[in-house]
This record gives C-alpha cells, sequence and structure tokens, in this order.
C-alpha cells in the first residue's frame, strides 16, 4: 500500500454518494503543478479537475504560497480539491509515493522518454491505476513549462495534439483535457476491470526509492569522477535520470540495485 | 454556398502554411456564444478555440458590448480568432448561415432532441462538416447557460460527461473540449473523407430558412387564432420549433412548406 492510499477521505457519517464520489477519486491520478506563478490557474485547474473526478493537487513552490485567494475565487466551489491540496519544495518530494509519472510538455524530442499522445497516456494511466499504481501526471508553471531535469523525472511524455501555429496551451485547459480524458479512460476502464495478481508483483516502485537509487548512483560517480569534464556533468546526470525513472523497475530491483551499487563502491575504495 | 465560405480569408502574399491552416479553420465549426457576461471568458474561449484550429466566433449580446479589452487580454494572442469575431442581436441570426445546430446544455432531457455525448457529437459535427454542411456549436452565458428557447433551435444536443456532484463547466473549458474533440475527430475523419455527391442533394437548409419558416408558420397559427389558451403559447410555439428545427429539411423542402404555409393562410381567409 502507498502513502496515498492509507489517507481516510472524508469525515465520520458522511453519505453514500459521496463515499462512492470518494473512492473514484482515489482511484484517479494525481495532479502536480510545478512552480505555478497565478493563482487564478490553480483555482481554474482545480474546479477542471473535480468536474471530471480527479481530486488530488500537489504543488511544488507556488510563487504566491499557499494558500492563495485567488485561487478559491477562481475555484468556483471546488474546495474538495483545494481544501487538501499538498504543497512540496521538490518535484521529487511531490512524487513520493507515485509509481508512473506522466510530464506534459511542448519539447517532445528532447529526452528519451516515450511520447503519448494524450487520449493514449490517458489509457495508459488508467491501466496502471487500475493495476494499483498510483499515478501522477505533472503540468509546468505559466512561464516556462516543465525544465528538462524536471521531464527526467517521468516514465512517459504526454503531448497535446495543438495546432502548431497557436499551440501555447493555458495551464487550466491543458488540466481540464487530460482530466476530462483520464474520466473517459476510467469509464471505458470499468467495463472490463480485472485484478491482475500476476501485474501486481510487476508494479513499478514508489518514485521516491528511485529517486533515491539516481541520487545514490550520481554520488557515487561523483565520487568516482566519473562525470568528465564538469560541464557536461549535467547532460549526464539527466540522462541517468530518464533512463532509471522510466525503467520500471520493482522495489526489489530498486533494493538489488541499491546493493550493487554499495558493492561497487567498497570495491572501488578498496583498489 | 454559405455566406461563411464566400469569405477570403488572410490577405494577399500570406504564407503557405498558413494558407493551409486557414483552410482547416474553414472547415472547423462555428462557436456561438449566447450573452456571454465576461470579457476574460470571451478570450479564454478564443485561445482554446485557435489551439485546436477552430477559427470562428460569432457572440449573441455579449453583456459588455464588443470589443472588449479584458477578452483581449485573455486571449494571449488568438487575434486570429478575436479580430474576426463577429457580434449579433439574436442567436437566429447568429446562426443564419449555419445547417447543422448542437446546443450544449446541461439540462438534457428537457426537449425532443437527441442527445450526443462529446465524442459523438464532435464525430457528428465533423460528417456534417464533411459533406459540405457549416456546423454551430451553441454555448450559453456563465448564469444561465442556455435557455429552452435557444436550445430549441439545435439539431442536438451536446452532453459533456462530468462528475454529477460538479457538474458546472466554465465556458472557456466547455470550448475548450468541443475544440480538443472535434479536432480529433477531424484528424480521423482526414483518413478517410470522400465527397458524397448525393449526400450534398440531401444537405439541410440554411437556419435563416428554417428559422423563417418557423416564423412564417407562428405568424399563421397566431391569426388563426390557434395557441389557446394564450398561456401554452410559449411551450406550443417552442415544440414546433424543436420539432422543425431537428427536422434537417432540405432547402426545396423548406421552399415547398412555405409554399403550402402560404396556400393553408389563403384558403383559410378565403372561408
Amino acid at each position: 500500500m502507498t502513502g496515498s492510499n492509507d489517507k481516510t477521505p472524508g469525515g465520520p457519517g458522511r453519505r453514500l454518494p459521496r463515499a462512492r464520489a470518494m473512492e473514484e477519486f482515489r482511484a484517479a491520478p494525481t495532479f502536480v503543478l510545478v512552480e505555478p506563478q497565478m493563482g487564478e490557474n490553480i483555482g481554474a485547474t482545480a474546479r477542471a479537475m473535480l468536474n471530471f473526478g480527479v481530486k488530488s493537487l500537489r504543488l511544488v513552490n507556488p510563487r504566491d504560497g499557499w494558500p492563495n485567494e485567488k485561487a478559491g475565487a477562481m475555484a468556483a466551489g471546488a474546495s474538495a480539491v483545494l481544501d487538501d491540496v499538498q504543497v512540496f519544495d521538490s518535484l521529487d518530494a511531490a512524487l513520493h509515493d507515485s509509481r508512473y509519472v506522466i510530464a506534459t510538455t511542448a519539447r517532445r524530442r528532447e529526452l528519451m522518454l516515450p511520447v503519448l499522445e494524450l487520449r493514449e497516456a490517458a489509457a495508459t494511466a488508467q491501466a496502471r491505476i487500475a493495476a494499483g499504481d498510483p499515478c501522477a501526471v505533472v503540468f509546468g508553471g505559466e512561464r516556462n513549462g516543465l525544465s528538462s531535469d524536471d521531464v527526467a523525472r517521468a516514465d512517459a511524455i504526454l503531448s497535446v495534439p495543438v495546432n502548431p501555429a497557436f499551440a501555447s496551451l493555458n495551464l487550466a485547459q491543458a488540466a481540464c483535457l487530460v482530466a476530462y480524458e483520464w474520466s473517459a479512460a476510467a469509464r471505458a476502464g470499468a467495463e472490463t476491470e480485472e485484478v491482475d495478481e500476476e501485474a501486481l508483483d510487476r508494479r513499478p516502485a514508489e518514485r521516491a526509492h528511485v529517486a533515491s537509487l539516481v541520487d545514490h548512483l550520481i554520488d557515487a560517480l561523483d565520487r568516482a569522477n566519473y562525470f568528465r569534464p564538469p560541464e557536461k556533468r549535467p547532460l549526464m546526470t539527466r540522462n541517468l535520470r530518464v533512463a532509471l525513472s522510466r525503467a520500471g523497475f520493482t522495489s526489489p530491483e530498486v533494493q538489488s540495485l541499491h546493493g550493487a551499487l554499495k558493492a561497487l563502491e567498497r570495491s572501488g575504495n578498496a583498489s
């Protein structure tokens, strides 16, 4: 069980329809906004999420802090989302309990990641969630979108098929489209859903474990003076992070890799 | 040919990619906002439309007049839509050259109209447009949405499958979803598109002709003292309007019906 599944949503004595709605919410992806700027956009995002039954919203370093009055004004009553917003100081922290991560970005071909069109991404997220893996969809801030280092944390890139002559999609509109397609995929999936016990054994590790493995590897490589020339270090670390983040390692595999790394470090120190 | 097809988009000396984009625009539906209130929402709608290659925007009695500074600020450069906005003083006027009309409304079952889910509605619009029929999608204002008399002008109702516990969709978000699904349907349709010559003979009349037929019939019935008791007149006229608007009459059929109506009037006056 993951951290997000351990939470008890809602209070005592709640009515059944709300309880059932909450069940749906728990099975929806988490939306993560990285350095969002305008409270109005956070509020409009919350509203669009709730329109399609997506409730979990996390913010990484919102420019104007949190809570934000303007977000409340634009959310038009979507307090079921806004009241439970979680704020983090790094994307890694915001993704800690996710097991599948999709990054929304217009820069498609920059990293060695699979590119999923919106509908395909929603179906993939739905299948992962049905298999028991918490999913996160990551959105960049209004000005610059996601950095390459942010995208490097993802399993896949989500691309919205926009008009190439006018491709800049508003943050809340992008969130609305993802929520809408996720909800369509969830309705389609509900008709055929089965728990695949074998797939549970193959489920990817929580993101916190993958991130710590990457950090471990980079530390070890730093000590081994691997990143040369030094100006290439950012690109080299990013490429490593991409490869390991999207690898879909299970928790036992991550543990094994940690052990392997330690063994290599010891042997290197000994030599 | 319809009025909207007769327009020459773009200026002289434009580059080819823009010309091709314009071709796509011409084949997109027209979005009609009935009594929109906030300029910000009109601007955000224009931006979302252009993101998905929908360019034609018409307003019916915008609360704050037109042009509207706040719309420009929110449109983030979508001047290709905003510069060509057309303003009308009635929905009938805004629909005059449409041949297929879809109304977006949450009140699904009120009128005797087919209800299409968003994706189905987009596919229908795409098929109609491929057959040469200009389509319009009508959105209500922020406060009250579309009136029943507005919806009565449509061929079909479009329903967005929202979370029933939080169903109020922002105007620009609704427009974004329709534009997105239309663009997906257009891309799918482009792969298999063929001109069906026979279908052109069956194409529905322009809305202006249908509206004048309904007005003609209601005038005639008023003179015939048909609407009794008088308090039932609004409902009775609306039901007539629904039935005739969604009937898909061709232009020759509308002409025949006008003629039939005139004949009935003459004979009634003579008796």
